[in-house]
């Protein structure tokens, strides 16, 4: 029913042939929105550039039809080392989607100079994406400052007690910071489709001035 | 750090001596933002308008300085009967923020042309809350229909394998519906701030020209 | 006690003379029911080939006295790529005892499109099989569609919260369509044989004159 | 899209205005089905007969437009005494849809003499429900001993380590007889309606003679 | 075997006369340790006090001899609102101990500057407690700033995802704060006994010369 | 502070050079009580038998000092074949503590008739030992037949929901046979020792005379 | 198929007219077996003492047909106060069966001194059930200072971490303490029935020479 | 903010390169503390000792910058072979931070003489750390006999129900001693880091007179 701005194939569990199938749908129609295989092993990178010569792959994903760069800001900020694939693949997805995103990293918590650090940034920004594991506390501070849309990513990294992302995500749906919304555990893909769903391509926010109050 | 569109109590807990001192507090503020006070008890309202007059009550929420009314369309849509009351405070809270939500009820996807009757009612939003329990099936269609930021709410109703959210709540996190976001069980506030984070107060998303590609 | 209209020998975790000597007792019975052994590997295929010849290996599992055709129609809806393997494997059992069944595939609900254009295929069956990873919202809507026994089968498929299957199996157990059944994680073998419950052998489902109201 | 044998509303959380006002709605389609309002409490009761004449009270259910009988065997067993109100939503919905469901009690498989001293009641049958709370292993026995249908309903009797069906639930669902399904906890209802699938108003399972082999 | 500090009575499950009856034998052992009795309810009170004169009732906490100040600063933070009565019963426990905690409240993260208001209170304690519930970030944030031992509680407050104090404690266990130690949950009794470990009476930690260098 | 009647140590995790410095401290204590060293991997068992000679290899368990046979019956009984290798390091445990064990196999209850097969085996039990995976249903079934004690050992075996081991796990606990215990996931070895407790060495168990009522 | 040694009726959940029926059933069979009517209200007691004297009631319990005394020496150890419930039903069926438990109360493992007391009453036990909450730890203990057969059961008391009985459950499955047995949270009654089967009527262990070893 | 004593690194999940960096940037600091890289590989050990030689290799540790030996008496004690690697990283951090800590080993509380015969040891302690796995009692049992500060690390070693440290987890967290602390799943240095909080370098605890009461 809807137009989608882009097309994005799951790679894990296709074979080579199946990508290549698949991308070549995607690309053939004669539409102007990217076209991503995410999640890509070296056997379907090299059969999907090897049909479907132009694509670029940065984080694991390949991505053809990159769109041109838009105006918003986007900021991805990540809480430890291990949180950074996850947060790789949201900015290359955003990347693919025209956003040019900034990163900050090293943000955890436990040294709570370094998100504050980043005040400025925050607050500045058009949409936020924290990618987090272990206990997801930066979901809520970043949450606290910025008044754009926050998205948080639960991230499977970190042992024992974070089971595999559960902490995180538990965490994140706890949190006190009113208004911030969560995705699936190492979903990073999906994070930044919800920051193309609050920032429609083709559209920019303006100010206006207030109706008068009811 | 942030300027707050709004002031939120959360009742449960506090005695009624508390809440009219801290309703108090946000009221004395003179900014121009709503203040609300959220699931409250009938003591507890029967305190608070006597001591801070011009509150309504709507949905449990009793509300000071309601916003006007803003130009976005934002669509509350339901399940089933059980997921009311957690949709009407969701409503309730972005009444006060100046959204009229349009309501679609009674759309559980057992169903499937209920909610296909309301393609184009989905098509036209700025933003949608999808609030479902059981199952949670609702988000995942929906969330295919509109291109816009959907919001969903998982919520506590039914029995059994439904464990008091936690199915809805995986099933939206797990969904195939790429970007869409979740919030915590019951959580209409939650959501409705979200939406507020989407659609900032004093802008209008408008047409623009497309920028030359990378 | 009762008669079975097949034998299935479930593979993993024995030995390829363990899988002769059970498939080779269960094919002396001189019975014209099919003999199956599923999920094998390439050893134990060899060793039963090699041992009890005329044995075709479909999907991983090798079917001896394949049954000839029934006219029932059963379908096996799938919702994504990765769904395929349990899917395939329900097919094989329904193909060893004599259902010939039709496949739907790509069936996802976030594009509610591609199972509306199955709908006259719904009706049409006699029996579906759902099988659906992530959240399982497919057999809600399958379930609303089809009049006829719905036996929905939660796949492992996903990561993170899809929590390897059990968020699809919860949505499955929880949903709002009456009357669907639902077995364990995977299990496309149960599923063709809850078909088969439902549809026995030998004889045939034809419409009557009703009974007088009571 | 499809045409439901029956309607059914859920009492809990409905005042009994909202239930008269469903009802009247089912009952003013000139359909021949049955219309039933289950799980109700005693406001409600009084209020839809009042307004809607002629319900029959079953096991906390009320019916309206009861089914005329039919031939089919249904049985419906259970394992102990705490399972009876889950097993009479059961049965009162299936004699709304014209079958007389024969009852086993008191069979639970400590004592296997009990469910064995049924055996020909069981090989008889068309459809087996069986309802049972703690470990549920009667499904187990049952769907070995059946060769019809057997839906399978985990009950939250019980304490400690049954976790308020969890454990009957698993335990059915990892059962090692093929082909039972499994509905969700205390569902009765749902047992009833998957009954209804399985053996079509309007049709008979009649013998045929066997197609040749493929 | 070892001398406690402190004899401590839990009072739920008892009744008054086996209240009465412990708390006697606990005061007739001529030590210089404070007894309590904690969490009663009103019959409790009134027969152990009629019984014993001299206790002081703070907090659903009864204390009898209680101890003298100690030099030692101790705080006890509080994110929320509700997460006070585990404070005050923590508070009540360390006040008969000696320590006289200073009390930080509503420093949830989510408004950051409110715990960063209070750094110098936390870099001059010699311990401190954080008791919060929901995703009990604050621990992370307040381990981070200060170099004392940190003793976090999880509280059961707030709904949904906070799973009754399983979120909160999954996080604190998972902190990136190195060093912060964890108790059950909203267990404020055993949180204080462990700061009375830490500091142990009739001792006092003093700057010394460092020894030289292995 | 008790006497053992058996030593026991734990191969994994320790390296061969620790195997038989601990094995044979335990040899070295001139008492008459067996020794094991349990689920050793080749390395581990080339070590000790050369340091320590007369161990005898079974089922991943060797053995020094095996007890003289002893009168009692034992019987341990499995549900299918992959309960085979934890049912093996029961009997082999059980063999070295002198028991001769009788082995019942393939007896799961969907097939009621080959456990009914052995009742007269069972009642003539001095102790039983049920290993069965998947919903755990053979331990309430034998429980129901044998008057001895019953010690259930769940395991892990089977996919999908039978969660390893924890859905028979909990079935056995939930179990509606009175009297039949449990022991850990997979732990043949606490098994076999539950029995040997019940059926203390050097002693038997005669008929006597009763005492007159009280 | 076996002769019973005891009849017991679960209360909860049956009117008492039920009540009154069920054991009414059970006491006209002319056997000598106790009959056991547990967990009772007073309205259940009240009529079923009135249909059939002579019923003694001890911790919630009514007796019928009390055993005669016997020999063995069982012990029923509590960790706290809270325990105490669960263990006096224990008690009450063990007595109903003709043992006389002897009772140790207050030894959680906390205070160690408190159970090596009572060291000699464990070496001289024949059969010890452990009752405790929290952590479970003194299963434990206990199972590596007694011979005999240790049944521990797992109590609901305690919050926050104990998880209503799941966390001492788990720990007492995972044991170091070799052949200790477990049964469900809260099941008193079971433990009672567990020593029955350890320690059979009518017969008594005696000392024997030993077999010559193989 | 705070002025840490230690800096580590975690070392999974980063390159030999990324270690040099980090370990660079730390070295770098003319500060006085030590520098951790835990749990490396061998590919990082060699990277960083050629880059940053001086570095130490103890138990999965390279330390740079060993503190001086303290005076402090600090205990770690083990419960089974399996949990030493966990307790060899605890002592390799309090030996980075100048703690020498004396190990017990072995001291299962199914053996309980073992903890009993070094009650002198644990009473002399400044700080206890307990590291256990399976049911985790060992630190309830230290808890009732030392006084100092006691941290419990659980451990996930151990199969089927010790469920990968959950088990020793939530029995730690719910232990009846009064006072002890729990830190998150195999985090031996986490437990190293709460021992350098309660004993701050260049500081000593001494006796002082006591203040009068108040
Ligand atoms: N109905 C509600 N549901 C969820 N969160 C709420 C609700 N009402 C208020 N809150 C949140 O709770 C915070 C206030 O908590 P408190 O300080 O305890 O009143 C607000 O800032 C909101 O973020
Ligand atoms: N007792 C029951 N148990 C489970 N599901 C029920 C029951 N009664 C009705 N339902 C289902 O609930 C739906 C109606 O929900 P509602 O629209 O809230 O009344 C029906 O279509 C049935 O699928
Ligand atoms: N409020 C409390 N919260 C947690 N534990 C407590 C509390 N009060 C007492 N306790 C503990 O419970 C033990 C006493 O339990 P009991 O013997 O049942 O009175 C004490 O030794 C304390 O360890
Ligand atoms: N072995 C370890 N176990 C647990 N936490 C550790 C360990 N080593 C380092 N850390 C923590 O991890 C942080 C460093 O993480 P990273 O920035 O990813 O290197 C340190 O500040 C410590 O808090
Ligand atoms: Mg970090
Ligand atoms: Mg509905
Ligand atoms: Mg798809
Ligand atoms: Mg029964
Ligand atoms: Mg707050
Ligand atoms: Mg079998
Ligand atoms: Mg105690
Ligand atoms: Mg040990």
């Amino acid at each position: 029913l809807r137009q989608d701005q882009v097309e994005a194939v799951y790679g894990p569990g296709k074979t080579p042939e199946q990508c290549v199938l698949v991308v070549g749908e995607l690309l053939s129609v004669p539409a102007d929105g990217p076209v991503l295989l995410t999640r890509v092993d070296d056997a379907q990178v090299a059969a999907v550039l090897d049909a479907h010569p132009g694509g670029e792959v940065v984080a694991g994903t390949v991505v053809w039809r990159r769109a041109s760069e838009r105006a918003e800001r986007v900021v991805v900020v990540t809480a430890g080392t291990a949180d950074l694939p996850v947060a790789d693949e949201c900015a290359a997805v955003l990347d693919a989607l025209g956003f040019r995103p900034r990163r900050i990293t090293d943000a955890g918590v436990a040294g709570i100079h370094r998100i504050l650090a980043e005040v400025d940034e925050l607050l500045a920004a058009d949409a936020v994406v924290v990618v987090a594991g272990m206990e997801g506390a930066l979901a809520s501070v970043v949450g606290g400052i910025a008044a754009c849309p926050v998205v948080a990513v639960p991230t499977s990294v970190g042992y024992g007690a974070g089971l595999e992302g559960v902490t995180a995500l538990l965490g994140m749906l706890a949190s006190c910071a009113a208004g911030i919304t969560v995705v699936g555990i190492d979903n990073g893909f999906g994070a930044a489709m919800a920051v193309a769903r609050a920032l429609p391509r083709g559209t920019r926010r303006l100010r206006v001035a207030e109706e008068p109050a009811s």
